[in-house]
């Protein structure tokens, strides 16, 4: 793997075309904290797979759109050359372009709104990373957030961006009672739970992006796996519906804050596992007080319930000693 | 013009009733960013014109209570000398002042509530810009937004405050679909939109102010036309309900943030200008967003989404040079 | 009363079970800014009192659970000693443990749930101090509210918590008519202001809280009374529903400014009395604001009318000299 990644960089550094491409595809590991074109393109590959098996392969371009656009934003703003190389100009922007499309319908307007999304993803992406760097704390996956949800939130307003058709699998469901557990549904949860960080509940995209995380980093991949069955565990213990948590939609959140504070911004160790894991169980509170929170506004939670306890957990870093390489 | 400011400043530096004129005028022209008497004065004749026109004396009458008590607050604040001189501790109060009499009836309990706002204004106004500060961004009209949002949604609690008749031309209207364009209603909306910023729909009122902002910067006067332009271009390209459009209510925040980035900011260059205009078309979208946020709590948006555009576009300031005077 | 707290500490020096005692001790102190453990025996009094006399003993028994929960989870995540020896992280664990078995039925569930929530309420003080003292401002009851508010949002997704059988003197009323004064129901609203602090609506509990106030400090004695006439005046001129404010729902929150800034932050003194007093008259406003913003989410405001309105008021510090003595 290290040859072929020397490779690689050499062929990069050769070549603007390669070096783009390396730049787009290492933003795509960065949604999962990884600078590595090798995760970029396992992940992309989940993308395309969840997006076509799930019926919505405009979702896919979308993604693709809006990364795009967002590292060209980024090079048209001269960012700082170490992170647009490292991809974290276009993590927000992939997210941005698969989370419009999912949600709206696909229309002209639709591309032109992911094109505004996936440029002011970079500038959100900018200002929270000044504002948190005041307290060493990254920006996480909240650019994408915001924008999102400001994009979102204005298409009830705009008769031009049709909410009507969104959905597919990513429907939410109104909390009900807990199904008896059975072990094929419960597999899918932990599964789905993984693969709907991008927005997919599809176990064979699980199964890709757990192979890119293993390319980069096999605690990655053992934090992202753990994340997820401690998740479905937590779901169940506290009586959220089964439909949800079966489709992944309660343990997608707390998979990032397992990956990020169990192996990203600490080292891993007894102490920090047992502070991202009771993270990680908190991170399913949060799912189910967001779900209820914005439900009345007619937007789905995305990733903020990670972004919140993430916060909340990385602010008192002081505890532990945080790791040499900084990430996204 | 610059000999009749030279005269205006020998006599407000011999009267101490001058000068509080003075500061209370540049106090009207900081809610567009500018520090200038005779641009405060032309400002005060859009708000009086405007009030009378559209049937609500009580609400001119309100932005000068507002205006003065929150002088009068911040001199017994003991705040910077240079700060009150320019009048940053007056355009929260005086929009506060008109902002309270637009949706409450009169009563009073009413001037009671717009004194009690005002004062809060100028504390709100001291906090807000002693947190922005840290990342060297001004306070905007944050404070205003605040102050006015706790004290409207108090009202639903009270009583003694009756939201029953507010309204008028500030009314917000379910969105739907658009309507054929017509040049007169496409004109209307974007004078509209200039005068909106004070919370008034009337075109008489939006001339009083361009010929306000001319008098102190030419390039916020161009800068506030054509961000109107822009905004109500983009408005209908989105789709939105044409009564929004045409009567202000989707443009007022734009028209801020286009004279914020265009020409207050930053130094007007074309770098800046693409910048400052990718900020005024994602201000619609903003607007639209926080419109169908806030309508459930049964209050305006106000000018929150030019607040939250220009703060995210401000944050990562690095990319341009700014100006040398810095503004409200 | 000073030698028996003498006395009191050398047992403490020598017994690290009588020191453990003390620090949860003067934690239960701290929700009024007290470090004395005297103040925190009176206080766990009228929490036990008022609790039995409502018909709730288990709210007594989950403040007692959160409150040492918080302190041992402090202990493992090695806090500095200064904060633990004073009780600062514990204040938002024992309220953490009231709240919830107050608005949630009890179950064995419901004891993990405050579990939870009081180890998360140590890492919230630990991350908002960290972000609030950047303006030298201090953390407040901030980390519980966020702790409470996500806890009791996210019941509404499970069926495992059950907020059904919620309520009891806690009940928020919907705002109407004021109905004429009456004297005992005035005093009630008055005490009764000072006992919600801690949840309860009891006025041999206010008395019991008034004691443990006057034992560490008498001008916080004085500032708690005067800012619940004050609150229950405000809320009678506003207009405010009488049974709310009869019992005590409108005036928690301004009890704790009046304390806070009256007594804790800053210097008695003139000038900062008649800033505290209008302080504690805004926070009634953001009473009934936070009351009616949160209520379609079927969440109580708990402090945040306090949190919001002290920090708008302690940021702009600069203009008198803060105590000596720093509080929670």
């Amino acid at each position: 793997m290290t040859a072929m990644l020397e490779s690689w960089e050499r062929r990069c550094a050769a070549s603007s075309a390669l070096r783009f491409l390396d730049i787009n595809l290492r933003g795509i590991g960065q949604v999962m904290f990884q600078n590595h074109p090798g995760t970029g393109l396992l992940f992309l590959a989940a993308i395309t797979w969840g997006s076509y098996a799930g019926g919505m392969p405009q979702v896919a371009f979308g993604g693709l759109l809006g990364l795009v656009a967002a590292t060209q934003t980024a090079i048209a703003l001269r960012v700082d050359r170490a992170g647009l190389a490292a991809g974290l100009y276009g993590y927000n922007g992939v997210l941005v372009g698969l989370a419009l499309p999912t949600f709206l319908a696909p229309s002209l307007l639709l591309w032109c709104y992911v094109l505004l999304g996936a440029a002011v993803s970079v500038v959100a992406t900018l200002g929270t990373a000044n504002v948190t760097k005041t307290w060493r704390v990254a920006a996480l996956t909240f650019p994408f957030v915001l924008t999102t949800w400001l994009l979102l939130l204005a298409a009830h307003a705009f008769a031009g961006l049709d909410l009507a058709s969104a959905g597919g699998d990513t429907e939410f469901l109104d909390p009900a009672e807990t199904n008896p557990l059975d072990i094929a549904a419960f597999m899918a949860g932990v599964f789905k739970s993984i693969s709907q960080v991008f927005l997919k509940g599809d176990a064979i995209s699980a199964l890709l992006l757990l192979a890119g995380l293993a390319v980069s980093s096999r605690a990655a991949a053992a934090c992202a796996l753990a994340g997820a069955l401690l998740a479905v565990i937590t779901a169940h213990l506290l009586g959220a519906e089964s439909a949800l948590i079966s489709a992944g939609l309660l343990g997608f959140s707390p998979v990032l804050t397992a990956i990020a504070l169990g192996s990203v911004f600490y080292q891993p160790a007894p102490r920090v596992l047992v502070y991202a894991a009771l993270a990680t169980v908190f991170t399913v509170v949060v799912q189910g007080a967001v779900n209820v929170a914005v439900a009345p506004l007619g937007i789905p939670a995305l990733t903020f319930p990670f972004v919140l306890t993430s916060w909340l957990f990385l602010l008192p870093q002081q505890h532990f000693s945080p790791t040499t390489e900084a990430a996204s």
